[in-house]
């Protein structure tokens, strides 16, 4: 990455801010150089998640309350993740790409495709936002997909986390996943005009009181994408949770603990990634492989015996 | 354990195979000491996997298909993940309860709760199955729910993978989970008396002969658990795809595989763990966190000292 790249960059243009995403995005020594030289610039955005599964509505959402961010001339960014389709292995951007050629200068919005490693998808998320962190974005939405594990981790890559749920007739609020309620700052229901949201909101309401275990109560506010119901609620929320962060060092315990998690997430990818592709250890689980398919030693053995040569020296 | 309990699961005493499967499902090193003990005996159960998201009917669909392998004079086990409750920590059983009461002795059925660790989940599940294989059941299923990259490790946990979908009104093949569909087998597309099931499942059929790679063309089975429709197709097709593994060696290598994905597994949760556990390594990053969130060093630097102390020594 030559200077010149810094230089527009940090000047703001949008070509430039795109560039670095992709070397980003590409990992390897070249990503991580970028990163390195864009951290003393990052942490001044606000980062919002909005998480919930596909087809819930989320892209519709962070476009209209982009908009209402954008009406008191703040700056946006958006990094949403697509599934991946399964005939080009790319990312489904369908309305996502008119959207965004439809929209202003003051937003700059990036697909990211949903595959990839496990620990990778959402490092490559926060990895992004912190591009258009330093790039002097003010507010950053994560639009990510809330399967699996990776729920439990959008709690550290956002300051505010909205889980979005459409219920379908039939619904009940007992089968929301136990990780997106934990995760979940501010709840939204949408397709509020569906027959039994209004019943499946009030159930997750009282849900939430049950469990409430700290001094934010998590509300739920139910939106219609489509006519813009319920955005201003949203939107307000959402600044009531970054008042509520501003006091008694709450922000800043998130981020430290967002560090925290980021290191141990990077440090635990390249541990395994040490480990896994040393020749050594690679010829030892072949043998290994022998030895149990022929039954002369159970799975569980032959990991013991694998992990022998780790050694962690204190004295370095 | 004592010996009584491992002669008690060899006579086929099932509340000692009950005990046997806590221990195992409890882990650490008793329960390791429970499988080693039976991996001699584990290998004869053919083992099918039925993935799909919560509320597909699986469960449904694999007791009616137990029926036909009852029908059969075939013993029957069954491993099913059930979404954690929200409320209890607990696995919601609902149905499934009624289900196992109301069946035969043939027929095992265990639940274990969806929640725990990324890799401890689908290791539990196959655990629990060789504790089934071991005590001599000729069929075990295994149900996951397909969420996150698990449904990657389906595959090595199944000799048949079925993947049960359920098209709701507008639902497009695209939107499958490329995940899904690469651990497919067979396809159910179940509540097939849903408006746009038929039309669901010729997609699926075009998109599937489009993908093949293989000699193995996986069908896409149309059912309605509720109604009993499809299931002798379904039951035909696993068949049929049992038949297609018992040449060539296929079947032997499906079972390599597992087991060196297995092996791998437990050696990386293991690593992961004696690292992060390890004190020097603790002290190490808490002292990186207090510099990073001080601005001195980005996190990538950070996650690579980590990794300083960290060595294979190739000599042991």
């Amino acid at each position: 990455m030559t200077q010149d790249y810094f230089d527009r960059f940090f000047a703001g243009e949008t070509l430039a801010a795109s560039r670095l995403m992709s070397v980003v995005e590409a990992g390897g020594e070249e990503g991580e150089e970028v990163l390195n030289r864009l951290f003393p610039k990052v942490g001044s955005a606000y980062r919002i998640g909005v998480t919930g599964f596909t087809g819930a509505g989320k892209s519709t959402l962070v476009d209209a309350v982009s908009r209402r961010y954008r009406d008191a001339k703040k700056s946006v960014g958006v990094i949403a993740e697509d599934p991946s389709s399964p005939f080009t292995g790319g990312a489904i951007l369908g309305d996502r790409v008119r959207m965004q050629q439809a929209s202003d200068d003051g937003v700059f919005i990036r697909s990211i495709a949903s595959r990839g490693s496990e620990t990778g998808l959402s490092a490559c998320a926060t990895e992004l936002a912190d591009v258009l962190d330093a790039f002097g974005r003010d507010i950053i939405f994560l639009e990510t997909i809330g399967i699996g594990q990776l729920e439990y981790r959008i709690r550290h890559i956002a300051h505010t986390t909205c889980v979005v749920v459409t219920p379908d007739a039939g619904d009940d609020v007992q089968s929301l996943k136990s990780g997106l309620m934990e995760v979940g700052e501010i709840f939204v229901v949408n397709k509020a005009d569906r027959e039994n949201a209004k019943r499946y909101a009030d159930d997750l309401r009282s849900m939430i009181e049950l469990r409430a275990n700290s001094d934010w109560l998590p509300p739920v506010v139910e939106t219609a994408g489509t006519s813009g119901e319920g955005i201003d609620e949203l939107h307000d929320a959402i600044e009531r949770h970054r008042e509520y962060l501003s006091h008694d060092g709450r922000l800043e315990a998130k981020r430290a603990e967002a560090l925290r998690n980021r290191m141990t997430l990077v440090a635990d990818e390249r541990l395994r990634k040490l480990f896994w592709e040393n020749d050594y250890i690679r010829k030892k689980l072949d043998g290994m492989v022998d030895l149990v398919t022929a039954g002369k030693k159970s799975p569980y053995e032959a990991a013991r015996e694998i992990l022998e040569p780790f050694a962690i020296n204190s004295r370095k």
